[in-house]
C-alpha cells in the first residue's frame, strides 16, 4: 500500500494498492492456532480472513479490520465476513462509506446490523468511538504535540484492544471499554516515531500512566445527577 | 454571512461576509450591563469587542469567540482583546490558523500564551476540547442520527458554557468541565432542527437528561489504577 497523508496526518488518500505475495496467499494455521479464544482479523481480503475463520474452532471472540479498498473492490466477500465476526473496527471514512450514510450513529447501527454487536470507530486524533448494543462508548485521543508517523496506528489500537481483552480472559464486551483505552493508549505511542520504532521500547508502565491520563481527560469533578 | 456546509455538516466554507448593520456600528452597554460578572464578546469585530471590554467593570470573567474571517482580517485587533480575557471559543480550523500550527494541543498552547487561561476547542461531531492551565478535558458530541443544521451551534455552545458558569457561580474553572458538558448538551439540541426552533421548546430537564447521557458515554467501568 502506498498512501499520502493530510496537513494535520488525520486522514490519507491511497495513492496504490499492491498486493505483492498477498495476491496468491492462501493462510494455512498451525494446529495450535486452531483454538484460539481470540481473533483479529487483520485487514487483507475478505476472502482470506473467511479461509481464516473456517479454520479457528466456534467460540472464539472474533474482531475483524477492514479498509475502503476492500469495501470499494469486495464488498460482498466483506459482508459474508463480517456477518459472522463479534467485532469490527475501521475508520470513520470507512464506516460512512461501509454503511453508505454521513451519520456516524446510522453508520454504526448499520455496521452492527450486518453482524458484529461491538463497532469500533477510529477517528484519529478525534479519539475513537465504540458502539455495543444500543451503548456509545466515547473514547479521547492522548493529546500528542509531536506525531511523526500515523502508519499503523489502527492496527495497533487493535491489536492493543485485543491484547487487553485477552489478558483479562471473560467476557470481551464487560472489558471492552478499558480495552478501549488501552487500545488508544498503545496507538499513542505507535504515532510518535516512525514505523514500530517507538513500540519496540514503550514498557507496560508507561501505557498504565497514558491510561490514567486518559481517565483524567474524561473526569468531572462534581456531578450530582 | 453566508457560508457552505460539508458533506457530513462538520465543516464549512465561507461563501460571503457582509457586516450590514455592523459594519458602522458601535456598541454602547446600558449602566445595569456595566457591572456584569460574566462577559461573553460575542463573534464580530475584535475592535468592537474591546470596545464592549472597554465599557464593563473589572473583575468579570470575560469569554470571547471568533472566526476565521477576524484572524484574517483583523489579526492585530484579536490579538489585543485575547490578551485581556479570561477564557476563548474557537473551532478547530480556527486553532490552526490562529496559532499556525496543524497540532491542535500546540496550537491551544500557543494561544493560552496570547492571554486567556482556558481555550475551548470545538470541533462539531468530534465534541470539544477545553484545555485550562496544563489539564486538558475531553468532551464528546452527543451521538445524534438527524443534524439539520449547525448553524450556530458553536454560539449555543458558548452560550450553555457561560451560563452553566454564571448559574453556579463562584470560581469559574472549578466549575468549566460540567459548563463544557452543559454547553455541548445544549448545543446538541440546536442542531436537530433548523434555526432556534429546537431552543424554543427545550426544557431544563432535557438538558439533564442529555447531560447525564453524556457522563454514561465516558464512564469506565472496573478501573482500579
Amino acid at each position: 500500500w502506498a498512501g499520502r497523508y493530510g496537513f494535520d496526518l488525520n486522514s490519507r488518500e491511497t495513492l496504490r494498492t499492491e498486493l505483492n505475495v498477498y495476491g496468491d496467499f492462501h493462510p494455512r494455521l498451525p494446529d495450535h492456532y486452531r483454538r484460539t479464544p481470540y481473533v483479529f482479523l487483520a485487514n487483507i481480503h475478505p476472502a482470506l480472513q473467511i479461509e481464516v475463520l473456517q479454520q479457528v474452532e466456534r467460540g472464539a471472540f472474533v474482531a475483524l479490520d477492514t479498509m475502503d479498498f476492500w469495501i470499494e473492490v469486495a464488498r460482498d466477500a466483506l459482508e459474508a465476513v463480517l456477518a459472522r465476526v463479534d467485532m469490527v473496527s475501521l475508520n470513520d471514512s470507512e464506516a460512512r462509506e461501509l454503511a453508505g450514510t454521513p451519520n456516524l450513529v446510522t453508520a454504526a447501527r448499520r455496521i452492527q446490523n450486518m453482524g458484529p454487536r461491538a463497532v469500533l470507530i477510529k477517528k484519529g486524533e478525534h479519539g475513537a468511538l465504540c458502539f455495543n448494543g444500543d451503548a456509545v462508548f466515547f473514547a479521547p485521543a492522548y493529546p500528542l504535540e509531536e506525531v511523526r508517523d500515523p502508519t499503523g496506528a489502527g492496527d495497533v489500537f487493535a491489536g492493543g484492544v485485543m491484547g487487553y481483552l485477552a489478558e483479562q480472559g471473560g467476557d470481551p464486551i464487560a472489558a471492552l471499554r478499558r480495552a478501549v483505552i488501552y487500545g488508544s493508549a498503545v496507538a499513542s505511542f505507535a504515532v510518535e516515531d516512525f514505523g514500530c520504532r517507538r513500540l519496540r521500547t514503550v514498557q507496560r508502565a508507561e501505557v498504565e500512566v497514558r491510561c490514567r491520563a486518559f481517565r483524567a481527560m474524561t473526569a468531572v469533578d462534581g456531578w450530582e445527577g
